[in-house]
C-alpha cells in the first residue's frame, strides 16, 4: 500500500484554508525545551517533573503516593459557528461542552480523572456580555460538561479585551488539575506489538477543522440541509463527546490501557501520536455522521484529507491487550457511547504508519511532526 | 473623612476608557453560582470542595493531607504595548513574566505555592509565529519566570485563531496548579481587628491599568519621557514582581498570614476584597513610580481614581498579627522586594471602608462589588 502524501493533488487542503502548522510547531518544540529546563524546582516540595508527559497532552507531576496532571487548551475558532446563528443563543452551551471536553479529554489520555476545570473567557467587548441567553447557555452548559466530566468547576476569567480579541468575538480556553490515584492508573504508553485498538464514537466533529468547514459554510450558504435534513451549521455545533466516564471505567475495571488518543487536530494521524514507531493498522471503520460527507462533497475533499484532519466518526481510541477489547466496549456502552474493536498494531522496524484499510489510506510518520 | 465617589467630576475616568465592569460582574456571578452547585462530583474521589474559596483569587480543593489549588489567569492587554515596539522584541520576556506574576501572585494568596503553570497563547495569524527573537524572548521570560515562581512550566497550547484574535496579537494566558501542604499553611481570611497590613513594593503598573495607559501612550507619542527620563512605554514594561518567594518565606517562618491580597485590576480597592466588613486604614504610602505620575499628570486623572484603579507602587498585601510584621518584612528583603508596615485593620461595624490617610482617600465597599 503506498503512501499518499497529505495536501497535494487535492482541491481543497487543509492548508490552504490558512492554518500553517510549522511556525507554530518550532514554537512548540523552542517552548518544550524550555519547559523542560524548570523541573528542577518543585524538588523542594517532594514533587517530581514526570519528563515522558512532556509532548503527551496532559502534563504530570509525580507525589509520594499519587500523580497531579495539568491541562491547558482552548476551543478554536469553533464559537464562530454559533456567532453565525445569533437567533440560536442557546447554542453556547454546546461551546462551552466543547471547551471542557478538548480539556478533559486531553487529560484523561494519561489515566488521570479531571478534579476541576476552569474558564478562561476573553471578549472583544464588554457587550458581549449583554446577550443574556447566551450567557445563561454558556454557563448551562459547561456546569453540564462539569457533571459529564465528573468534575468540579473550579472557577475562571473572564477578561474584555480591545484591541486584541475581535469586537463581537471570545476567545475559550480553559485548563484542569487531574489525579491519578492509586498510581498504577497511569497511562504509561507501554504499547505492545499485537495490541488492539479500540475506536469510540465521536457525536460529529467536535471542535477540530472548524476552519475548512466555515469556509465551506460561507460558500453553502445559511440553510445548506445535510443528508439526514438537518442544517449544515447546526450539525456542526453537536456537542463533543466527553469521554471521561469510559475511560474512568475501564480503570476501575482493572484493564491495564497502553496508549489513549484524543482524535483531535491531526485527525487519524493522531493515532500514531506515541513517539516509539508502530505500524497501527485499521480494518473496521464505522460510517462517519452526515456532516462529514457534506464537508467532503462541498470542500471536494478527498479521503486522504479527511481522515488526515477529521475525528470521521472516532473521536478517541485506545489501545488495550486484544482480551481486553470486550470489557473496554462494555465500559463506553455504560456510558452510552459505541466503541467498537477496530484494529490492531504492530513492530514492523522503524516504520510508523497508520494504514485506514478500508479507505485504502496509509499515513506516514512524517505527516504528524508535532505532537 | 467623606467617602470620594469614583467616577465622578474628573476629567479622565477608568470607565471613559472603555472597560465596563457591570455587565461582567453580572457573568461572574452567574458563573460562580453554576460553579458551586458542582462541588459534589469528586466526592468519589475523596476530595473535597472548598466553599470559602469560591471568590477569591485561587479555588481550592481538600484532600487528605493538603490542599489543591487552581487558578486561571490572563495578561490583560499589555502585550499591545510591546506590539507598539516592534523593534525591541526582546521586552516580550517581561511579558511572558507579567503573565505567569499574574497566575502565581493570585495562586499565593490563599497560601497555595505553584506547581506547574501552563501558557496559553491565542495568535490571530500564524505569522505571529515568524518574529524568532520575540519568541525566544518569550520562551525566555516565561522560564525565567517559572524559575522566579518556584514552580515548573508544565507546557501550554498555542492555536491560531483567524477572525477571533485581531491579526497580528495575541491572547496571553495561562494556569496554575498548586499545593498547600501542610494544611495549617491556608490563608483562611481569618482577619482580625487590631491586624496590620504590610505592603509589598510593586514593579511600576504591573499588568493591570494599561487600556487607560495605552490611551494616554497614544496621546503623549512614542518618545514621551518621564521624570527619570526613561521612555514612558518602556517603563509600562517593566516586568511584574513575583511574590511567591516573599509568601513561601513568611509561610516558613511559621506567620499566621490572615488574609493576603495580589492587587490588580481595581488597585488599593482590592484591599477589602475579604467579605466580613472591615476598615483597612493606611498610614503610609510609598512614593509610586515615575509612571504612575506620567499618567496622573497626563490624564489627567486624580489620586481618586488613581489609586482606585492602579497599584500605585504596591504590588501585593499581606494582613498579619502586629507582632508578626518585622518577620515579614525581613523575608521580604531576602527575596529583594521592598516592604512596609503600611496601616491597619479595624472592626466598625458594618462598615467597609479603605482609608488612605495620606492621600486623604476613602473608598467605601459599594466601589468593589466583585472580588
Amino acid at each position: 500500500m503506498s503512501r499518499k502524501p497529505m495536501a497535494s493533488r487535492q482541491p481543497a487542503t487543509y492548508k490552504d484554508s490558512g492554518v500553517d502548522y510549522d511556525a507554530m510547531d518550532a514554537f512548540k518544540r523552542l517552548a518544550q525545551r524550555a519547559a523542560s529546563q524548570t523541573a528542577g524546582n518543585i524538588a523542594r516540595l517532594g514533587l517530581k517533573d514526570v519528563p515522558a508527559s512532556r509532548g503527551e497532552s496532559a502534563y504530570l507531576i509525580e507525589a509520594a503516593d499519587h500523580y497531579l496532571a495539568h491541562v491547558e487548551e482552548g476551543l478554536g475558532t469553533k464559537n464562530l459557528v454559533a456567532d453565525g446563528l445569533p437567533d440560536q443563543p442557546e447554542l453556547y452551551a454546546n461551546i462551552a461542552q466543547d471547551t471542557v471536553a478538548m480539556i478533559v479529554n486531553d487529560m484523561i489520555t494519561l489515566g488521570a480523572l479531571p478534579v476541576s476545570v476552569a474558564m478562561h473567557l476573553a471578549a472583544g467587548s464588554s457587550e458581549w456580555f449583554e446577550d443574556q441567553a447566551r450567557l445563561k447557555a454558556l454557563v448551562e452548559g459547561w456546569q453540564r460538561a462539569c457533571n459529564l466530566a465528573r468534575c468540579v468547576w473550579g472557577g475562571g476569567e473572564t477578561p474584555t479585551l480591545k484591541g486584541v480579541v475581535e469586537p463581537g468575538a471570545v476567545v475559550l480556553s480553559g485548563s484542569a488539575i487531574g489525579v491519578i490515584a492509586p498510581k498504577g492508573r497511569r497511562i504509561k504508553g507501554d504499547i505492545q506489538s499485537g495490541d488492539a485498538i479500540v475506536l469510540l464514537a465521536s457525536s460529529g466533529v467536535h471542535a477540530n477543522g472548524l476552519t475548512l468547514a466555515r469556509q465551506i459554510a460561507a460558500k453553502a450558504g445559511p440553510d445548506a440541509k445535510l443528508s439526514d435534513g438537518r442544517r449544515f451549521s447546526e450539525a456542526l455545533l453537536d456537542p463533543t463527546h466527553i469521554y471521561v466516564p469510559v475511560v474512568e471505567g475501564v480503570l476501575a475495571a482493572g484493564v491495564d490501557i497502553h496508549y489513549a488518543v484524543n482524535i483531535t487536530g491531526h485527525g487519524w494521524r493522531k493515532l500514531m501520536r506515541a513517539t516509539e514507531p508502530f505500524v497501527y493498522t485499521i480494518e473496521s471503520v464505522s460510517p462517519p455522521q452526515p456532516v462529514f460527507a457534506f464537508i467532503q462533497k462541498h470542500g471536494p475533499i478527498d479521503d486522504a484529507e479527511m481522515y488526515g484532519n477529521y475525528n470521521m466518526g472516532a473521536g478517541f481510541a485506545l489501545y488495550v491487550a486484544a482480551a481486553d477489547v470486550e470489557t473496554v466496549v462494555k465500559a463506553a456502552a455504560a456510558s452510552d457511547i459505541k466503541a467498537w474493536p477496530a484494529g490492531h498494531i504492530e513492530k514492523r522496524g522503524t516504520t510508523k504508519q497508520v494504514v485506514i484499510k478500508p479507505k485504502n489510506l496509509t499515513y506516514d510518520g512524517s505527516t504528524l511532526a508535532v505532537r
